[in-house]
């Protein structure tokens, strides 16, 4: 009886219950009166007490401060140092741990605190994808510290702090976001609230400070590589009177820069499930049995096939690629970047045509648009929106520098229709993937057209006035077992962008940086500017790949 | 009948209705039920047809390609110069007047296009501000073409074309949103869509533009001002081969860019109100009878009197401020800033103090929050949060700036005050309004408490289990002539907020730039970045002062 009761307490003052309870069949009795009217006065405090305006204040804040900080030791190395900044950070970080350990010990103990789980939140791949990362920025921070040690006599003890403050702070959060993502708490709303964003923000700032110090040093290679200025070079390292006290210092520095994009991904990460975790604060999420939709993957074979095939291309090329550009040879690395080029542009041409045939088939579908509103749906897609805008900014850079500058020779040539093709593919595959997640599921479909009686069946054809979708129907209610051709060709269309997803994802995630061993945006954009927008962009290109294959294989369930 | 069952039919596709609608009342007839069939098949397209989501994408491409030419012609003026970016906005400028033009002459004028009008939606002062901020950019066209004619003998036809089409899209413009602000459209919704993340997407690369533009000649003005580098500054102005045919060119030039900020703002306020109009295709608005609230000013009186009286002091001191700084004397220029930073300091500590009588009246104040979801009032209080993102950033640069150089002397301090009660005051008052906006307002109680009997009043005390609020209802029915201590301390914070908001609006909006006229911040940040937060955040600053005024005008009327 209680949790019923919570449910319709709680109703007028949370908007995120999608359908309207029938509270016309429950009766009262006076015990469950006296909490019903406990927790009204509770939950009406939990929804307009504040929490969540004070939460949104306290992260802008911290995000804006911490933005002012890090440009300023970015610009300014004289006043704020690094060392300022990883002042501001462990504070951070520790504020946060403690906001954790509160939560873990005492909140999530509680009985009322966590009624609801949101099954969508915190998906599997963003748990392993996190778990993933979070070792890799462990491994970095391991690093960092043996690297800062050996400066230990010379330099600030911050620079060892930090990191190991930073490896806590890992294992604390990865085991926090792994046990309590899918909460949707009910107690402490207000503090949980404000610890969330907390959260979200601590991981921002630690995500600007590592793009910035990833472009700092970038720069500072860059210009040691070519050599640009002398004087620049003595300034910046000539000048080092501290020297490192063991001899490892050199590779643990360059093991640790090239772990910097993976602390980035675990930050994007982090900060992508506590912001769900936020607005899951105080949800009461409708119990809804989750059908059990089984993977079949005998259903398709076109699809699956020539994925596979494409991302055993891929990797094939990748490895090339890489082993090639590390010889630093101007033949072999344009020769690895003829070849890095072509591979793409074949992908993301396959994937945009595969993509229109499958925005075809909707529109000839008649599914129904699932009308009901879903709050974690329009999270996902606005995630996935948000994310693509990264690669979106890298490509309308690189068109707007190869066009202006009228760059001539294959490899501009190339590098440009790249760039176009994935503006055109971001665009098909957002539209396919969201119009997708909006359709009515194909099991429910079914199971109405099994359970409903020739009138209401009629009656349906009527409302929707259109003849196919009745054709349809009958034909799934008679023969479930076979997929119709429009549902074989959107799940083939679903399998095949989901490995070549899986691929785009691959090459940049480990490595591979054709904008920076093509040299003319570098030109156009001067390297710091173009560091800056790689370096922001990338990861969340990364992201937007990981996240699209999450959303694919839900297509490619329901369809 | 048929406007009633349209609101049905549509009822389930839209989300945008607050209330449910009673259906059990209605009867149908035949000729009704056909129009209501394809009514809602229209309607259901209408609402997932892509037309949203191609809009969005149409808005992400036009933005980021404008983000990239923009960036491009600032940092490398070789390959891009301002005539690329400039035709660029021609292109769009036309593409927006040729939808306004046929949203204007066909889709308005049909029969069913616009049943609704959001009467929140294009508020008065968003009209207004619209108007001047039109006219004053008009004016800077007037004085770009003058300046730009004189140049025609040796420079591109595209820098007097663009103000021309510009002077043209600023009347088109206004004339549209003036006219067309408040339309819910119901017809070609999606090409509706379309056109309004153009006109928003337009309005936003112009704003880009505008600042970039004034940014670098802002620059351009300083370093050749301190006469840093002799090299620069041949490089920039000494090899302009190119002289002007007539003798006003320098002063029609000193005059435009003086007006730049002012353009920068109408291309905001356009933005608002091109965003409000696309949220609001296809939405179904109620036609609740909109309780005209009677504006009396003789209920407060501390509030307008101390409001005025500061908005005078205000206004002296800033004018003397304008006066001293021009004489560009090391002494005066300090004197000036004197009075300014204590001006400032006393208002903003002011303000903190009513706002925070008026936070503790809130918590005292037991009336009920509005439980029903208004996506007019989200939209405004995101615009609130948002534009008060502008005012945060410039002073915590401040804050880290004056802290980090360790800055001393007067000055320094003062500014270092200043910026820090300006980040407690925004946080303040944004508390403040929304929770005002989403309290219940005043008359709706009243009239709920005139026409309760005393069974339902004993109910709504036990619900509540608020004794206090009891006493307030029998008080506020039996003598509903004169206000309850707590409304009216409400009311006199508000008024007295609004008055010194107004009064933080003029400084800045009519040319006070103490960011400019003291050194800490450009020495720390170095001139270009400084200038770009600058340009970014202040006209973000207004735009949040003058939403404030409004806001707190509805909060003032309501309590």
């Amino acid at each position: 009886m209680f949790p019923v009761c919570q449910i319709i307490a709680s109703k007028s003052y949370t908007d995120c219950i999608s359908p309207v309870l029938d509270t016309r069949s429950l009766t009262f009795d006076p015990d469950t009166t006296h909490n019903f009217l406990r927790l009204m006065e509770g939950n009406r405090k939990a929804h307009h007490g504040g929490g969540w305006l004070l939460s949104g204040i306290i992260c802008i804040n911290i995000l804006i401060l911490g933005c002012a900080l890090v440009s300023g030791s970015a610009f300014n190395s004289v006043a704020i140092t690094a060392v300022h900044r990883q002042i501001f950070l462990i504070i951070l970080l520790l504020l946060t741990m403690l906001w954790m350990l509160f939560y873990t010990v005492i909140t999530s103990r509680k009985d009322q605190a966590v009624l609801f789980k949101d099954s969508h939140a915190g998906p599997v791949w963003l748990q392993a994808g996190l778990v993933l990362f979070g070792l890799l920025s462990f491994l970095m921070d391991i690093f960092k510290i043996a690297n800062y040690v050996g400066y230990l006599h010379c330099d600030s003890a911050v620079k060892v702090a930090f990191p190991v403050v930073q490896a806590v702070f890992l294992f604390v959060q990865t085991y926090f976001l792994w046990t309590h993502a899918k909460d949707c708490v009910q107690l402490h709303t207000n503090f949980t609230r404000c610890g969330l964003t907390l959260t979200l923000s601590t991981n921002l700032v630690v995500w600007m400070a590592a793009v910035t110090e990833e472009s700092v040093h970038q720069t500072e290679i860059y210009n040691l590589n070519i050599n640009m200025s002398q004087k620049f070079y003595r300034a910046s390292y000539g000048d080092k009177k501290c020297k490192c006290s063991h001899s490892a210092c050199d590779t643990f520095e360059e093991a640790f820069y090239y772990l910097y994009p993976f602390n980035i991904e675990y930050s994007l990460f982090a900060s992508a499930m506590a912001y769900v975790m936020w607005k899951n604060v105080g949800r009461i999420v409708e119990d809804h049995s989750h059908h059990k939709v089984k993977f079949r993957p005998r259903e398709v074979c076109l699809g699956p096939v020539t994925g596979i095939l494409l991302v055993m291309a891929g990797l094939a090329t990748f490895i090339l690629y890489e082993v090639q550009i590390l010889k630093e040879d101007r033949e072999k690395t344009n020769a690895a970047l003829l070849i890095h080029f072509s591979v793409n542009i074949v992908i993301v041409s396959l994937m945009s045509l595969s993509t229109v045939i499958g925005c075809i088939v909707y529109r000839l579908d008649h599914r129904e648009h699932v009308s009901e509103k879903n709050p974690t749906r329009s999270l996902d897609v606005g995630l996935l929106v948000g994310a693509s805008m990264g690669q979106f900014l890298i490509s309308y850079f690189t068109i707007v520098a190869v066009v202006a500058t009228g760059a001539r020779g294959y490899l501009n040539a190339l590098n440009l229709t790249w760039a176009v093709l994935v503006v055109l593919q971001l665009g098909l595959q957002n539209y396919f993937i969201i119009e997708g997640l909006h359709r009515e599921p194909f099991h429910v479909i079914q199971e109405a057209a099994l359970h409903t009686n020739a009138h209401a069946l009629q009656e349906n054809t009527e409302l929707s006035a259109v003849v196919d979708s009745r054709r349809s129907v009958y034909f799934l209610a008679s023969c479930p077992d076979k997929l119709s051709w429009k549902r074989r060709v959107l799940k083939e269309v679903c399998v095949f962008l989901l490995f070549a997803n899986v691929i785009l994802w691959i090459m940049p995630a480990f490595g591979a940086r054709p904008q920076f061993d093509h040299s003319i945006e570098i030109y156009f954009y001067q390297y710091t500017m173009w560091t800056a927008i790689v370096n922001i962009g990338l990861p969340f290109g990364i992201f937007y790949r990981m996240h699209s294959v999450a959303s694919l294989f839900e297509v490619h369930l329901t369809t």
